[in-house]
């Protein structure tokens, strides 16, 4: 079976850049992580990925703070397209993607937030999560759209908010979360088992898959 | 043990009503149903609370469809009031309470709503979290404020959705699960374990129970 080419995005420390490269490396995913791009010179995820042999790429990202200039964004494009990727995973990457980007690779980007979407979208989920006093939360693989964490999910992981909890405790619990799910729905594309219908993800079993995930998810929520 | 006495209001099936009345008569919980209020003279909800042997209430709306007229939400009150309740808990109830009402009772109105607040409030939950694709979905009871679906978390209860789901499987999961928390929560009320702190919810330790209720939530999430 030939591997799934992922391009990661990253800005910070890379944890489940690393847990995707673990699996890869140890052969528990039919994924290659192809490239590496930061828009952060020192992101430790760029670290990473050179201690992996992955290529690590920076690409500066101009004049804006959340976001990428347009020039720039096709930059970005244009690395992750020389390394031959199939899929982009955002993997904490902290600049809003644009049109262009989101249309060069319909259905092909997916990203990893750390709460069960659709609750606390946007930053410090956790924190959100703890501070409203839910009694589950959770981490939410999904393919990312023009809205702020509202692409379809692909899988979700629960835990349990416990009595006396910390947020850095609920944090770290879904954190580990993050790095089992997120290998896994990486797996389920490289698989072609993912098809996206009316903004709903279904997961085929193995023996139904047919085509790659690039044929069957152009669709968003909307469509 | 003097027993948590409870005013249901519901205005159509009432099975989470049924509920909290076989674990009170089952002995389960330290609970007594002391009246069923509906606005729906036919309410299935009023049919099983004669059943049980429980003061079953008709008190008719008014004019309007979505609340209650001033003058009516304040018999409300008092047909509550009559009966000695310590506590109401609303099931399936399809009017909005105001000010006066949510006043009177202050820390002492609980809910339950078919998803994992705060995601999914509102009028079709199941619905909501089917079409939306989550991978989990639940139940929550909840202390009611203001706003809809909004107040203080007391317990949730998590159920997966699978692929190949109906709308109607994912519901009947999540009253499995509604059913099961409602008359738990209602339990810790009448423990006393319930303190509400800045709009989070802590369940304390049976041993460190120490007052009722009605002294400790005052306070809603805003506080």
């Amino acid at each position: 079976m030939e591997k799934l080419k992922v391009g990661v995005l990253a800005s910070g420390t890379g944890s489940n850049l690393q847990a995707i490269i673990d699996a890869s490396l140890a052969g528990d995913i039919d994924v290659e992580v192809a490239v590496v791009v930061s828009d952060v010179e020192d992101a430790v995820a760029l670290e990473r990925a050179r201690a992996a042999g992955v290529p690590a790429v920076h690409v500066p990202p101009g004049k804006y703070r959340t976001k990428l200039e347009p020039e720039i964004e096709e930059r970005y494009v244009e690395t992750l397209e020389e390394h031959g990727v199939d899929v982009i995973a955002l993997a904490g990457f902290m600049r809003i993607l644009h049109d262009d980007f989101l249309t060069h690779f319909a259905g092909r980007i997916i990203n990893i937030h750390p709460s069960l979407l659709p609750s606390f979208p946007g930053l410090d989920a956790q924190r959100q999560a703890w501070e409203y006093g839910v009694r589950w939360s959770g981490a939410t693989v999904h393919f990312v759209d023009a809205g702020v964490d509202t692409g379809p999910v692909i899988i979700q992981a629960v835990v349990p908010v416990r009595d006396g909890d910390t947020r850095d405790q609920l944090a770290a619990r879904i954190l580990e979360e993050e790095h089992r799910i997120y290998p896994m729905a990486l797996q389920l594309i490289a698989e072609g088992r993912i098809t996206v219908d009316g903004g709903r993800v279904s997961i085929l079993k193995p023996r139904q898959a047919t085509e790659p995930v690039r044929e069957t998810t152009g669709e968003g929520r909307g469509a």
